[in-house]
């Protein structure tokens, strides 16, 4: 009998009802002339999304990683200087395609379990006195490690010195769920994917783009066709495409964002820390650790947690799913068989983790590892009723 | 945000995907000529779920209530005498309808955890030896005490004596979740519903009738119009319908009986004896009760818990339902305030499962009742590690 | 490779995409707290639907003719007379479960193709000073002919006689499609179903009951369990159920009953007669007839279509289905193989229905009927034409 | 009320109820142990809808466009020369894009109505003694003007010269609906989307690529990261993929790919022929021309049709939509206002399109164009009856 649980990967994550039905549509014409009747409301909601009124957003049939092309296709020419920082699966691999582009890619190297280093990041910057520097890359939550990074921090850096650098962000597993702020940040390019805190099947990449940015790029050489942003815009601006949309997929972007702004944007992301915090305390109760190396840099999207060395994390993952049905995350690169991870991100509820802990205590049990049974669903349960009185009496 | 937990009432069922999908159907046109290609093999694998080759399987668009009149109707005349028993609330709502239906009802009241007294029937039909009893009603399931009783007892009581009464059954919470064999135990007529072990959402009543039955109805006297199984059958012989049938639930059913009969029913019994024990070592853990007064009486299906005396189900049942929105089942009636029910039937996996412990634990919690948390987690955890480890043992 | 055709049978109809949607939900809990929340405002919105204020509105899993049988047992008590007139196949079995029931049925015969013969009924009541008579039955739209009848008619011919009689109106086919007035016309049942106007899968019996007859069936003893009315509604009061309601099919209700509202009683009663008054057009332009014996009985929801002499109405509906997917439906009873039927209510549009009078001109080409392709498409179109510029002057 | 009628756009295309509920799955793991048992069947019956042996298939979460891109990219160096045609909006966007990309492109223009001249083509690759031309880009299916190209034919002419140039094949409107040989032509790339043939929505672009063209790409250097072929064969030879896939639209592709199979390609074909015809008949019955100008470039997935002298072929397509819910493809680029688009592939049955084509003639009379209502669809009827019997005496 198939199995009715729900997913536990850092995205694609689970999809709520209400989006699932506004998916479930007949075909349509995307040139109908009441398609900007949908369209346009749809791309001001999504930039409210993304915290800017300045900036313009765009919707690619695509995964997020064609987001990071198009960041770095449409603003960038060959040969450019950019700062990143590598300390995770995702961090690495936009790096990689930077260099893959004929990018001139300057890169920290940072252990996994670390952000971005903001004060390393900050002494480049000025040390960069002949403004060689195009643009600082974040990535502003490693999927891999569950590190969440201090973007505002980038975004002080840069105003510290006046290095006029734009700011790229890596917003895949942090937009619509961790506290994210383009304008206020002057954010020049964020990039992030239907599946993971907009709760969708994987599929679009949904971008917003500065008007500082906009301008850059018309000066940018770098070859692109499919993710070029003049062509996108051009006829966004009346609502239409310059090839066919994945309009699928956008019907539920529409509920979705519905559900996200109804909830509102800071309740959304309060009720990530709340859900987030009842894993950790699991984690902790387990004598286990994350692989965020300190409390700042955990991350309210996923956590990946360390097995105690001498086990062998990929025997917890696949016994998980083939025994109870439970889907969690693999450790990437060189965390693969030392970590597991649980996405708790996008629509879930207590009682869906607190499953997914009872679930991962299962399975490490069975793959040897020596951890009380119940003992984190307890720690879990502690925290998220303790979590509601205290939120009771703040409402007081 | 709206929650997206299954629900642990005992019926209706959550619907597996195949079976939602399988309901997501275009309307179709019930007298088209190529109709009978449905419905003909599912009166026939209908019958399969009920064990029955010599029976009529019947599905009426209705209830279950439904089902429990036409059994009478069809089969009875007015001042017939029939033998039931009455220990929660379905047994006794039957046994009120058939006084209604001016049926004349010897009723056994047994208490509240037990289920039908097969000695005292024993005793009765012996000492009815003018044959006066012309049927026989068992809950067999009683879903609001968690009770399942002994259906082969009784039908071994009609042998030992040679009383030639009906045997009637409401199956309605046991039919495709508890085995029950329709033909072995020679059961005249058994009731179930689509929203229980069938995994469909509420809306079908579920009958099988057997060929003596059917011969009884003939002389027959009670009115009926809409439940008339002769007036139901001669159209169905040919796969149509006296009225418009229910067709979308139909659809469903297609898809439900399939995942059953590919699962095989005895696999199916036992994954339901599987998740229910878990469910019953956390009641042991918590140092509760169950409802149902012996090991023997114990339902797969359903486990109605006795909070301590002092407490407030209602209250845990509430607060599950606002805190952790969890669905739990209720106390009825006598039981109201005294229990809270776990629904363990039709498409529910170890991991929904626990999520339901763990929500019953910290309700409790809130509600005052000094549970520890994890606790009735860790010994359904314990259980179901244990168990799969025998399974495995036993294939080998 | 499987049909993507609508259906044209009179009913189930097609399901529209709100509709379809609101049905594909999980499981809900029918005792959950916020049931009511729910459930209130749909019996309120019902009643809007069948335009009573004064009157309780009624679900029931369960056919139309369910309905019939709630109707006649709740309100009346065996041996009681009642006046009805049979014209067709639905008006005939209601008639014939009366009979069943127990009922004391004077039947006006009147041939099929007329409606109910409210001169004669005014004489009969006129006739029957001990008011005898309990209850007049009128068949509102009959289905198998295509005819509507005058409940208004019968309601004067009642009131000019100062008669006492319970006025019962089955409005399966009509109720939500063609104009009802339950009470203004003073109705005291009216029963449908949530296949036809409704636009709903089957499965549900809506019915609305006047006050008036709520007190009389108190003094009723007609026996009824599954169906009665007191029982039934009893709990609705607080929004709940005496036993599981069919709640997906009631979330499909909320949506349909939405969509009608919305676009406004007296704006879906114009459509239906727009919709149908094309049919009409075409069938003239077949130089066929209508078994509707004189424009007045026409019915705005379903032509019956009479086949020339000697020609097979049954291959006609045959090929339709096998050679282009058409489903058309059948002569019932005595039209059996003289008539086939095009279903215009529900959820049609002008190219819907013009695709079906396409598909029967072939049909009855390739069943050897002599008849001009795109003759009746061509008197559709330009009905549809016509009306439309009628619409817009008027709007002038 | 919302229309229910279907789409008659050249693409995206009516989705199949299979298909539709294949869509409408919950959220999965596409690093699941199983996943593979799902991926790696699916690209091998991909493989046959390409009729290709050889080569590789690949699954993109783009549209189309992104395909063509794919194709430049992977398999050709910046400064190489291509030759190509244009005669229509989508042959001429492919042009475009390969000069944006920095090809040398090889433009033989060609009046809009008339397809790839390969006679042409043999000259100008017989002229390239040098064998400069790298690739050959044919458009099968222009999509604008409804015509289709002799694909066998400039393989041919490739082969008549021994020239090496590879042939690149835009199939977006022509695979899955007309025929298509990858291996028998020796097509190195052949490039389609989801939403036409393929009859899902819009959002994958499928590509086939030959292991010839598969040993040029490792010397091609244009930049590529989210197109790039080798990042994506590497991980789908073992079934997973270097980024997200898009889950959700792969699934409906395994139902479509499935519907296809058990038609059969050459059934599938000959079914858009039958359908195709229809729709011409109708055009000729109107006095009207298509765009294409002979029999041998009509496309069997789209008609574009010429509207008369002074007629507004833009107020047709605006009428038909507000007023009758019908969506028909807009004249593009130079066409724009001279001509309306009917698709007819994927999943349309002869009803829908005569239902399109009455709505087409309403359309044009509320637009002033002189066109004898009913007189298209009775030659459609004519068709679709005398083709039926046509096939009945063929299969005796």
């Amino acid at each position: 009998m198939p199995s009715q649980n729900p997913i536990f990967i850092p995205g694609p994550t689970n999809i709520p009802e209400a989006v699932r039905r506004a998916l479930d549509v007949p075909m349509e014409d995307q040139r109908a002339p009441d398609f900007p009747d949908f369209t346009l409301p749809l791309f001001a909601d999504l930039k409210r999304v993304f915290k800017t009124e300045d900036g313009e957003a765009l919707i690619f049939p695509s995964s997020g990683t064609g987001g990071w092309e198009a960041a770095l296709t449409n603003l960038l020419s060959p040969g450019d200087k950019v700062l990143t920082s590598r300390f995770g699966q995702f961090s690495n691999l936009w790096a990689e395609m930077a260099t893959k582009l004929g990018l001139d890619v300057v890169v920290v190297d940072v252990p996994w379990g670390e952000g971005v280093p903001v004060d390393q990041f900050a002494q480049i910057l000025a040390d960069d006195k002949a403004h060689a520097i195009k643009a600082v890359l974040v990535c502003h939550n490693e999927t891999a490690t569950g590190v969440t990074s201090d973007v505002a921090g980038v975004r002080a850096a840069l105003d510290a010195t006046g290095h006029p650098a734009m700011l790229f962000v890596d917003g895949v597993s942090s937009i619509a769920s961790i506290d994210f702020r383009m304008d206020e940040w002057r954010v020049d390019c964020a990039v992030s994917g239907s599946q993971k805190g907009f709760m969708l099947p994987p599929g679009l990449a949904l971008i917003a783009v500065s008007q500082r940015a906009l301008a850059e790029a018309k000066k940018a050489t770098m070859p692109r066709c499919y993710f070029d942003f003049a062509a996108m815009l051009a006829p966004n601006r009346s609502g239409f495409f310059p090839y066919t949309p994945a309009t699928g997929l956008m019907r539920g972007l529409r509920a979705a964002i519905d559900l996200l702004l109804a909830e509102g944007l800071d309740n959304v992301f309060a009720r990530h820390y709340r859900m987030a915090e009842g894993v950790r305390r699991a984690v902790d109760a387990w004598g286990l650790e994350l692989v965020a190396a300190a409390p700042r840099w955990q991350s309210d999207t996923v956590s990946a947690i360390r097995v105690p060395d001498g086990a062998d994390a990929n025997a917890v993952i696949k016994g998980a799913f083939h025994n109870y049905g439970l889907s969690l995350g693999t450790g990437l690169a060189q965390l693969s068989g030392k970590v597991f991870r649980i996405g708790h991100l996008g629509s879930v509820t207590e009682l869906m983790l607190v499953s997914a802990i009872a679930g991962a205590e299962m399975a490490m049990r069975d793959a040897g590892i020596d951890v009380a049974l119940g003992s984190g669903v307890a720690a879990a349960q502690s925290w998220y009723i303790g979590d509601r009185d205290r939120l009771a009496q703040a409402a007081e």
